[in-house]
Order: C-alpha cells, then sequence, then structure tokens
C-alpha cells in the first residue's frame, strides 16, 4: 500500500492510499481516517460507500464525519466507487455505468466481469488489507449514500455475522424496480431478473436470516426520490417479514452532502454504540 | 440577485446566488448561509474569505462550518475570491495571480485597477447587498483562510468599528515581505512598497486607533509557514505596539481544510461570543 495523501484531522489523520486489488484487477484509492484512539490501539472500522460519480475524495471532503469518527473512536474507511483505469470497461457516456458505477455487485457479463468485483473487494479484500495495515479491529459496521446505500445494505444483508450495523444516506433500495438499478444490473449480470434479486435490498430482507436493524435517512426534498429510491418499497418489504427499520424522512433536504453532513453525527453515533455494545 | 442553490442543510438553507458587482464590474457568486435562527428574524453575520484558487464552494462545501452557524444563529457569506470572467483581466499561468488571486485589495495599476477592488466589495458592496436581501444585521465578523486570512485581517484593520470580531487560519500576515504578496501587490499595486503598507496587517497594526483582538490558528505542519505566512512577524509588531492577539501553533496541521474543519468551531463560537455581547 501507498500512502498519496496524509492530513493531521480532529487530533487523528486522515489519509488516502494507493494500492493494487487482486479481486478488481486494478489499482484503486481508499480514503482512511484514523482517529486519535488509534494511536493507543485497535479500533473499530466504519466502512463508507460512495454513491454514483464519486470517488474516494467525496465522503472524506465534505461529510464532516472525521469530528464524530474522532469523538467515537472509529477508523472511517471510504473506498472509491469502482475498478478504474484504462483498461477496465467503462461506457464514458453514462454517468450511472461502468467506473463511478461499479454497483457493488459482482459482474458476470463481459467487458464488467473480468473488474467489477466490488461486493468481494468491499466485503473480503478491502477488510482484510485494513485490519493487517492499520489498528483495525475485526468489528465492522457499514454505511453509505445513493448507490452507495444500496452497497451497504447489499453487503450487510448478503453477509449475515460480517457487520455490526448498517446505516444508508438515500439508498437505492429496490435496484431491480428503478431505472438506475435495471440498467447496471441488465449490464453487469445480464436481462434474466432472476439472478438480480441476490442484490437487491428489497429481495434480500425477504429471506436474510440476521435480522439486523437497518437506519435510513431520506430527504423529502430529493430530487432522486420518487423515481430512484422509493423507500417505501424498503418499508414495504420489511413490514412484510418483521425485519426492524428505521426509515427516517427528513423534511426539506435534497440528496447532496449538505443533507449527509448534518446527519452524519447521527448514523456514527449509531453505528459506535452496536460497536461499542456486546455481540 | 439571482439564486442559483439552494440545499436544506442544519436545519438551515445553504445558498449561492449570482449577482451584478457595480464595484468590481462582473457577475460574482456568493455562499449564503441562512441559519433556522434566520426563519424568525436577523441574525449577524460572519463573513468568510478564501484563498488562492478558491472560489465560493470552497469554505461552503469542505469547512464544515453550517453545524455551528447553526448552533449559534450566524449568516455565513463566502464570496468568491475575486473578479471573473473572459472580460476581467487574468494570468492564466499564474494561481497566484488575477482571477482566483484578488488578494483583497483595491488595485491602481493597469490592467487590473478596472475589475481588482475585492476589499470594496467585501467590505461595502457585499454587506450592503446581504443587509438589504437577507434577515442580516449590520453586526458583522470577518475570517478567512491563507489569502483570505490576509483579507480578513485587513478589511478588519482597515476599517475601525466596522467588525465585531476577526480571525484567521494560517493568514498571509505580512504581504510586503513574502513572494506571495510581493508579486500580487507588484502587480496590483506598483512597485512602489510605500503603497503596499495599508494592505498589510503587520504594518496596519502599528497605526490602527481600534485594538480589535486578532485570533489567528496555523499549523505547524503547514507547507507555506516558513516562506509565506511567518506569522511571527505578526506577533512582532503586535507585541511592539500591544495589539491584542491569540496566535495558535497547532502542531501536526497542515494547509488544507481538513485543519480548517478541525477548528472551525471555536472560531465560530469566538464570533458568536463578540456578536452576542454588548458593543
Amino acid at each position: 500500500m501507498n500512502r498519496i495523501e496524509k492530513h493531521a484531522c480532529f487530533g487523528g489523520q486522515q489519509e488516502v492510499w494507493a494500492h493494487t486489488s487482486s479481486v478488481l484487477g486494478c489499482e484503486m484509492r481508499v480514503g482512511v481516517y484514523l482517529p486519535p484512539q488509534a494511536q493507543a490501539g485497535q479500533c473499530p472500522v466504519l466502512y463508507w460507500l460512495s454513491g454514483l460519480t464519486c470517488n474516494e475524495q467525496n465522503f472524506i471532503t465534505k461529510a464532516g464525519a472525521q469530528r464524530f469518527a474522532a469523538e467515537h473512536g472509529l477508523i472511517l474507511v471510504a473506498p472509491d466507487t469502482s475498478p478504474r483505469g484504462s483498461n477496465v470497461a467503462d461506457d464514458a457516456q453514462s454517468y450511472d455505468l461502468g467506473q463511478g458505477a461499479g454497483f457493488y455487485v459482482n459482474a458476470t457479463q463481459a467487458p464488467w466481469s473480468s473488474h467489477y468485483r466490488m461486493h468481494d473487494y468491499v466485503v473480503h479484500e478491502l477488510p482484510a488489507l485494513v485490519e493487517s495495515h492499520f489498528p483495525a479491529s475485526a468489528m465492522r459496521a457499514i454505511s453509505g449514500h445513493s448507490m452507495g446505500g444500496h452497497g451497504a445494505l447489499i453487503c450487510a444483508l448478503r453477509n449475515p455475522g460480517r457487520y455490526r450495523s448498517v446505516s444508508a444516506f438515500s439508498p437505492i433500495v429496490a435496484p431491480s424496480q428503478v431505472p438506475w438499478g435495471e440498467r447496471a444490473l441488465t449490464a453487469y449480470l445480464g436481462p434474466d431478473k432472476s439472478t438480480w434479486q441476490a442484490w437487491d435490498a428489497c429481495a434480500l430482507v425477504q429471506s436474510v436470516s440476521e435480522r439486523l436493524p437497518l437506519l435510513i435517512d431520506q430527504g423529502e426534498a430529493d430530487e432522486f426520490l420518487p423515481v430512484q429510491l422509493k423507500p417505501h418499497l424498503l418499508q414495504q418489504a420489511c413490514d412484510a417479514v418483521g425485519h426492524p427499520l428505521q426509515l427516517r424522512m427528513r423534511p426539506g433536504y435534497d440528496h447532496s452532502y449538505y443533507f449527509i453532513s448534518s446527519f452524519i453525527d447521527e448514523h456514527i453515533a449509531h453505528h459506535a454504540n452496536a460497536l461499542r455494545s456486546e455481540p
């Protein structure tokens, strides 16, 4: 791993690292915030997954999360949103497919399947790297925004026991039923919709064995709410099987980092509480 | 004035406005944060001046200031750093002269003198606009970063009674004595250094009538500290005349917004305290 940025921040360090990912077959960048507590021992880790068009910079520069990570003693790990590089397939005309739009799935269709394995990268390769290179414990939580909120939900729901807590801002909860998801899943997984169910939070809650509570904040003035996000579909799916969901609709808030920064303190406190409690 | 962005943020609104500046002779953009208290009545205003290469976006997206402005009931006003547009003189090869580098002076030299009057814009035209278009009182404070820290110091020192408080992060305190300042002041004011003294905080403290306390935070790992910033020169100038200065050196911190975000709460509390107290 190669450190390419290092900044003192709230008594800890905001760093950016580059590393070669064997799962993705390319160089990846990842933001790592080490709170002051990491100087004295191991800390639990909150993984943050960003949304369409983002890279490792958006969350670390705009969310204001470090203040609360320092308060609670959490490491923050914010990876890029897709494999990257000139050898990696892309759709240069689209912001919602290809580089910057990995959707946190393992692609099965050419040309995507050779690099687009963001689920395995986020769930397995990256934590192994983090837990070996930093004073990071194997106590993990996961959160994200929009496409990354979808990513957080499916990573937690697909991997019972791996995360102590999960939350999301403005997530895509039903990719099988909305334009962003339909486009991406058709490309990455093929047209057979039955293969999509394993990557759709609304479908996954119906069969998951672990009843990990879901915490979601959603702005009511979010321009993507009615067509792409549709959190009521997840509410219905959770209600049908008794899966615990706290869905907080926030009047006036949009899809931007101004929304995330307004409530990131509550999400970090939620995760810190889960990570502190006995398993 | 034309509103081009509006985002709910910490119970208030982060907005960006465009307007035609008669002082600068061009269209300008300015970030305006209205805290929740502005819905009920007038609030005091903290003006923020950004540094080289910045525009109205940097502070509003990266500093995390809105949380504390909402807590204390302050309006935040963050203008661009220079006049802008294809009709405005520029030095396209340089980040430290021309557009993005107005240095908060009133230029006297061609080609700069026709647009580069950032002092008068920040001190007079912008507050008049803010106080007529928003629920803003005439209670003003001023702060900034780097070139904008210099701007905050000289705006306050040149205009006794106009600001209730002033602070700066990593300011250029002696532009007459450092490369960034020498280059800009030569271009904007001409080679006669005697004309520079009215725009140099170290010179101004020697003659100012009002002993407005100066609050400065400076990172010790700031890459620009030894050559461009030199806060000890302001310490010496203040000591010589008994001007109150609180200069806080912060071990490990650099010149970035990670530094600003780490201490912005203390600066906003400082200004809120001054703005609340009796004159």
